[in-house]
């Protein structure tokens, strides 16, 4: 089968059958497709779209062109998770040692931040010491003893993935529904879990601008995943504006182990809340949403999640005592407030913005390599809905001597609409599919 | 503008804009666009099409990639000629020469031929001497002192045309009608002819199968040059059997030689004298279609055409006395028969197997670079239309040592059908285009 063939099929809007892709994966994988004719057919892709079936051969092409890790010696319940990525999403660093502490197996591999949403790794970094970089058989071994590890991906996770992604950020073929959807579910079925659930933001802050569009992303999802063999769910949740009160690494961190201390703020602890019970449920450790929920809670009350937070950061080499002493995290010294104008009700605060102004700040990075601050970011003190009087104020940015503020600024000033009356409540939770 | 910019405004359905045309073309002959942006653009072209506004830019713009031919001292009366490709298209050959003893001046640059389309240089290179790889200089000088020339395409000459057809060739995104538009009349403009007339081969054996997609093309080229300041028309004529009743190198000379001498077939004779006289009264040499064609027919009467066409040979190289003996051509000595296997009428000769077979016995070329053979071919003894008798001779194929021949006459004996009633008589020249 020549390339050209299969990219004219395409082309046309024909299906390629399950040979096709794995001459097109395999081909991308050893070099022997040539780049151009990757980025014809991923352009094809991108507008003729593929069958379910389709995006199912792709993702398994991509699973089998790197190692699949095998967790099978870790039990019966290795339960994943994966965010598409939103502005102040910190939830798996709290859901991780949640599960774990009732039961299950949370192996979980993330990537780092880019553009204006925050990576996992970046965070957990931010813990004096933290390595993200073990090996497989490290990883395992806190898997074991832990219930819960948070590592890069590594290298020989699905190459052919990395390798068409690098193609399809300088090739305007980023936004395809199947080809997001086998891209994030090649990784997730490398990783090796039984049972998977998916965090799909939704909003302007969020990959998926509307429901509509989240829905299919995750319908896609759960269908690969299920056809895969693993038990395999999706949450909708909001992303208009940042998830809880802080923006950043360090900050996150502090945030996280405010939830995990049984405080924070009520969203954060919501999204948790409702993951933990579906990864419960769907890893055969709970019967249902209810007694999963509770044990969820009582993980936290109990202080069991936080014990295991605390064992997991010892082990990946980070410094313990975190847990109970915040100010071992390294926050940057500046402290900016941007207070309202007027007095009213704060209607919106748009995550995108808010997201570019903690990367401007050095939270972020806008390419792959680039050094991030762990110190700075932006502390919400007045989320959506709440009332203010003016001169109060809405957001705190911690800088380091200046850098990027006035961006920051500007930004952030742009992102928050005070109007006079309390806007509708927005659901957090949008949608389930399974 | 980055470059994935322009590819996302594509793939979504927008029109580009001049500025981000020339970026693309640009980029593409400096080699600043890697293969893979450019040919994912293409790829959304294919897909999305182009406004004629986009599409005369992207012409213009590939025009001026290289150099533009200056002809402004040759007159007033210079007009090209060109044909999207068919199998027996000599028309060239005797146009050329008809026209330039009616007063035109036609510089003619062609390509070779590659797959089941001969190619006009292949075949003037099977007279003896023949040189088409004259330099500018040389053609000027030939078209000047005979008032026709015919040579190779130069490397000069719109050169991101060349690098971007190689591009579509191994990318499936050559049937794209704005980018066969563009890349056609990239070439023509860049030739720098005042008058062009287009002869846009329509039916099995061309690259555009019915009327419709023939009409689209040659309506698309037409704006193209009209727009550039070319006066320009264009006529589609039918390639469901090949034209005249040669196909292949020498013996299609053969066939020129026998209509500038008055004879020949009847359908070369018709599409000859058609675009003959159009280009003759776009060129403004004639005033009207009546004129023009008796100015055509006339110069074929008088020899003046053929002593246009023996000085022509003349200056590029080639032995005149080709003219006078046809003999002088290198005809390959082998010789098997293709009969009737039943009496009745011949139905259909389907020009593209015709055109592989022909390509088969050596006279085409699977890849550019690729040598051909002069003098193996195809000679028809009885077209569509034709009655014949069982064991009647339908076609004649001349082959060097039975090289190619048994696919070769297997091809042919698929291409053609016998029926028992006359089929509909078909005509040649289907629409022109203004």
């Amino acid at each position: 089968m020549r390339a050209v063939d299969i990219i004219i099929r395409k082309r046309d809007g024909l299906a390629l059958t399950r040979e096709a892709i794995d001459t097109f994966v395999d081909g991308v994988t050893h070099g022997t497709w040539p780049d151009y004719q990757a980025s014809a057919l991923l352009m094809a892709v991108c507008l003729k779209g593929m069958e379910p079936e389709e995006t199912l051969w792709l993702t398994e092409a991509m699973v089998r062109s790197g190692e699949r890790v095998d967790l099978s010696d870790l039990g019966a319940f290795t339960v994943g998770k994966h965010s598409t990525g939103g502005v102040g999403d910190k939830v798996s660093i709290v859901l991780a040692p949640v599960v774990a502490a009732c039961g299950g197996v949370v192996p979980k591999m993330s990537g780092r931040g880019l553009g204006h949403t925050g990576g996992t790794l970046d965070k957990l970094e931010s813990i004096p010491g933290f390595r993200v970089g073990l090996s497989i058989p490290e990883f395992k071994a806190v898997l074991r003893d832990v219930g819960a590890c948070m590592i890069g991906q590594t290298a020989t996770l699905a190459p052919a993935d990395k390798k068409l992604y690098a193609l399809r950020d300088v090739t305007g073929t980023v936004e395809s529904l199947p080809l997001i959807a086998a891209s994030i579910m090649s990784k997730k079925l490398a990783e090796g879990c039984r049972a998977l659930v998916l965090d799909v933001k939704c909003g302007s802050g969020a990959f998926m601008k509307d429901v509509a569009h989240a829905r299919a992303l995750a319908e896609a999802m759960v269908s690969i995943g299920t056809r895969a063999g693993v038990r395999t769910e999706a949450v909708i949740t909001d992303m208009e504006a940042p998830l809880g009160e802080a923006v950043g690494n360090a900050v996150e961190i502090l945030e996280c182990l405010d939830v995990l201390h049984g405080r924070g703020p009520a969203d954060v602890r919501l999204v948790t809340r409702r993951l933990a019970s579906r990864m419960l449920v769907l890893a055969g450790l709970q019967p249902d949403d209810e007694t999963a929920a509770a044990a969820a809670d009582q993980a936290i009350a109990s202080g069991a999640a936080l014990e295991r937070f605390r064992r997991m950061v010892e082990r990946q080499g980070g410094d313990p005592r975190v847990c109970d002493d915040p100010r071992l995290l390294p926050l940057a010294p500046g402290t900016v407030q941007v207070t309202a104008e007027r007095a009213g009700f704060v209607t919106a605060m748009r995550a995108l913005a808010i997201g570019q102004a903690s990367c401007l700040l050095g939270a972020g990075r806008d390419a792959v390599g680039d050094p991030v601050d762990h110190g700075v970011g932006i502390l919400v003190r007045a989320k959506p809905g709440a009332q203010v009087a003016a001169g109060d104020t809405l957001l705190e940015l911690r800088h380091r001597d200046g850098r990027g503020l006035e961006a920051a600024l500007a930004l952030c000033r742009e992102a928050i609409a005070i109007g006079d009356e309390a806007p509708a409540h927005r659901a957090k939770i949008l949608e389930e599919v399974r």
